[in-house]
């Protein structure tokens, strides 16, 4: 079989265009429904989608007043997700900075367990001083430091799922013996911000390890990816931008190492599909009619690390910004922003219209052949292995992407028609890690 | 409508009892299963249960060598319960040792929600060093500084919760104002453990809080309880202990200025229901003799804090142990089994065969009718609520107890026989907590 693209669903309540709650047949509740995410992965699974991901921040993340602001907590709300489907994966965003990994490395068994070998993290260190201080700190820690935390909890996670053997449970009921002992080993991890005895209280889980995503692409969070990450979630605005990035990240995983063909890179799009051009622009036009300005400047100056003073709506950028050194929340965002607004000389207004439907993503506008067209492109020029779905408005945008641009690309032979494999990672083609400890006959108690 | 029984099933795999995982016709892999998990759940749904409860420690708690001992992490597990249940309430433990107040509020939070006003918090300081050798410890912090920080969590908690008021949300569509952000507001708590801006990241939640429900019976865990807890799980061998822990309770309750009537004191109990005392009595001691003794010491000689070389099977516990103040784990637990040995004057193996199977926990076995009258006597005199049911053998023992047990005392008028009510604290008959945050004024930013 030819090479085969990957789709992921970036589930985010009525949608990510931050004024779809608005739009008359949207569910404004829809954030704290776990109706309307049933739904949802209900129609990427029957699209045989790879996975569904739900994003995360230990903290009260956007303006509630402008939109629908508080999530459900994702591993639980994936674990019941779990209940519901059968085959897609689900991808949970927790934080690296915010949580100790004995815990995270059991929630994560438990859903691979509880889902039959389907659960994913994506991986984050959180930027911004708010988290922080829902955890006893002034502000956040560096980004450096957050990537070396981020580095070294992924070392205790994997050796914490690598403490019980595949072949521990021997369930022996005739001599009493359920596992045996010395295939479930103490870690004794001793390491520069973690002490972690071990063994995981819970064994060895379907997939071993969850699916590991990253997103963060700052030179630090490449670094990260190339060494730990099976899936990438990445935002760029243009083929050419994907492609650099995709080449560059490929590179840094093959010096890591590691098999290029073992990290998928899925760069986010948003399909906004009519079934004329003229349709799907004007669906553009009226989400983007709906957002206030004044908000979205205050939300750009706050990435930007500036005043929103300085920020006029009808005007450039200002030619003087902190560089994204000076930046320690989400380094990456920053500069895409900013060398976005300067390449396509866009006034402030403009920058946002942009930003408010994809933030940084690309968007995909046209009809259904048209945005098949823009996959396939990019999927054979070295641009993407597949894509994470970022539908300005839900569930609308992803029947429409489902029951439209899909069967156009499964006639391509492009994506598969059936699941082939059980688990998440036989979705994206990835190997199940091998046990680390037992290769290094390491941590025998 | 006369005062109600409650039931609680405390979810435990194949049983409580030890070596119930040894039985033909157990399944040794039923504490990794969803499947199994799911089938409890809805046989204690069908008999008009008021909850079921998962225990939990972060540590791998028993030998893995002799029974099932991985776990899947509770909130989780009730997250995916919460899809095939309509009904019952859902109590996860959670340890306020090792877990930071932002996060486990929110997992709560989202339970709640997810569950439609189901879910309930077992709060535990969680005993013992090895559970601390998992958190970067040497071991586990005093008795005392535990229960500080327990309160403090509950503070921080409570506040996260009322950090929404009920009314916050508006989702006025026309002039896109989601919530009313003077009703979403700030905590700023600085105390000695925990500094948290807040707000919570989820919107205050069907019943406001979980059901907030605690178990340790030290001094410090009991005035715990007397401060937080609306449900209270408790083990006693005999109805004067119920009785005497029972008026206890409630007299704190009353010192700390709480309705006694708002805490329901649930004792576990172990039924072991035959059609014929005789058979009742021979399950029993089938359950007994799979017990291996020595192991059975092992645990016994950490729980009193001495070395398993100075027990001998046959012969009484030795004088001279280790008192409670010397005990920085699970001090009642210890009291309980000294005292219950020493006044029935058992040798170390008949103490270690009554704690294989209710661990200290009263033991009713008997026909259903007998079990059935020993539960009306509990519960008319002073010692009980309601009961948490900890069956030896699973799915068996509660599927006696329901089909069993249940229509005898509903015939009597002392148990539903259909919910009356939706969340989990209007089947317990329990106030939803008020705004504390909106009582006091505070808070808001
Ligand atoms: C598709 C996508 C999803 C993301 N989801 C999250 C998220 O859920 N939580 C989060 O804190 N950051 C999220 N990020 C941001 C990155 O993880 C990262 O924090 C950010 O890019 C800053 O990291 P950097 O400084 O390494 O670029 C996401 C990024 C992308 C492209
Ligand atoms: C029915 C019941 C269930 C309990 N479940 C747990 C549990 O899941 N996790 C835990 O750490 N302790 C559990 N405990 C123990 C108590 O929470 C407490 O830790 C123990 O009694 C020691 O506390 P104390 O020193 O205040 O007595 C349970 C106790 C009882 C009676």
């Amino acid at each position: 079989m030819s090479r085969q693209l990957h789709f992921n669903l970036f589930l985010h309540d009525t949608g990510h265009h931050e004024a779809s709650w608005r739009l008359p047949g949207s569910d404004p509740y829809a954030n704290l429904s776990l109706a309307a995410h049933q739904h949802l992965a209900r129609v990427a699974e029957d699209a045989k989608f790879d996975s569904v991901f739900l994003a995360d921040s230990p903290v009260l993340f956007n303006d509630p007043g402008r939109r629908p602001s508080g999530k459900l907590e994702p591993t639980l709300l994936l674990a019941s997700l779990a209940v519901t489907t059968s085959r897609i994966g689900l991808i949970a965003t927790a934080s690296t900075s915010y949580n100790e990994p004995f815990n995270l490395a059991r929630r994560f068994a438990s859903l691979d367990h509880l889902s039959g070998g389907r659960a994913g993290w994506n991986i984050v260190t959180t930027a911004g001083d708010a988290a922080a201080r829902n955890f006893g700190l002034d502000g956040q820690p560096l980004h450096r430091t957050r990537y070396q935390r981020a580095d070294e909890f992924l070392e205790v996670a994997t050796k914490l799922w690598d403490s019980w053997t595949d072949d521990a449970i021997l369930a022996d009921k005739q001599h009493g013996v359920h596992a045996l002992r010395d295939r479930v080993r103490g870690i004794g991890h001793r390491g520069e911000f973690f002490r972690v005895d071990g063994p995981l209280n819970v064994p060895r889980s379907p997939q071993a390890y969850p699916l590991l995503v990253q997103a963060g692409s700052s030179e630090d969070g490449k670094e990260f990816a190339a060494k730990w990450a099976e899936a990438v979630f990445t935002a760029q605005p243009t083929l050419a931008e994907s492609q650099a990035f995709y080449a560059d990240l490929k590179r840094r995983v093959a010096r890591a190492g590691r098999d290029p063909d073992h990290v998928v890179v899925l760069p986010g799009i948003v399909p906004v599909i009519g079934d004329t051009e003229a349709e799907a622009r004007e669906l553009d036009a009226e989400l983007d009619r709906l957002i206030g300005p004044e908000y979205a400047l205050r939300q750009l100056a706050h990435t930007l690390g500036v005043d929103p003073g300085i920020l006029e709506l009808d005007r450039p950028l200002p030619r003087d910004l902190p560089d994204e050194e000076e930046i320690e929340g989400a380094k990456s965002r920053r500069t895409l922003i900013v060398d976005w607004a300067r390449r396509d000389n866009l006034t402030v207004r403009q920058l946002i219209g942009r930003l408010g439907g994809g933030r940084g993503h690309r968007t995909f506008t046209g009809t259904p052949v048209q945005v098949a067209d823009t996959i396939q492109e990019y999927f054979e020029n070295g641009a993407a292995d597949g894509f994470n779905i970022m539908p300005a408005v839900l569930p609308a945008g992803i029947e429409a992407f489902a029951t439209k641009v899909v069967p156009i690309l499964q006639e391509r032979g492009l994506f598969r028609t059936e699941y082939q494999g059980a688990t998440l990672r036989e979705h994206y083609g990835l190997p199940r890690p091998a046990n680390r400890l037992v290769l290094a006959g390491e941590g025998v108690r």
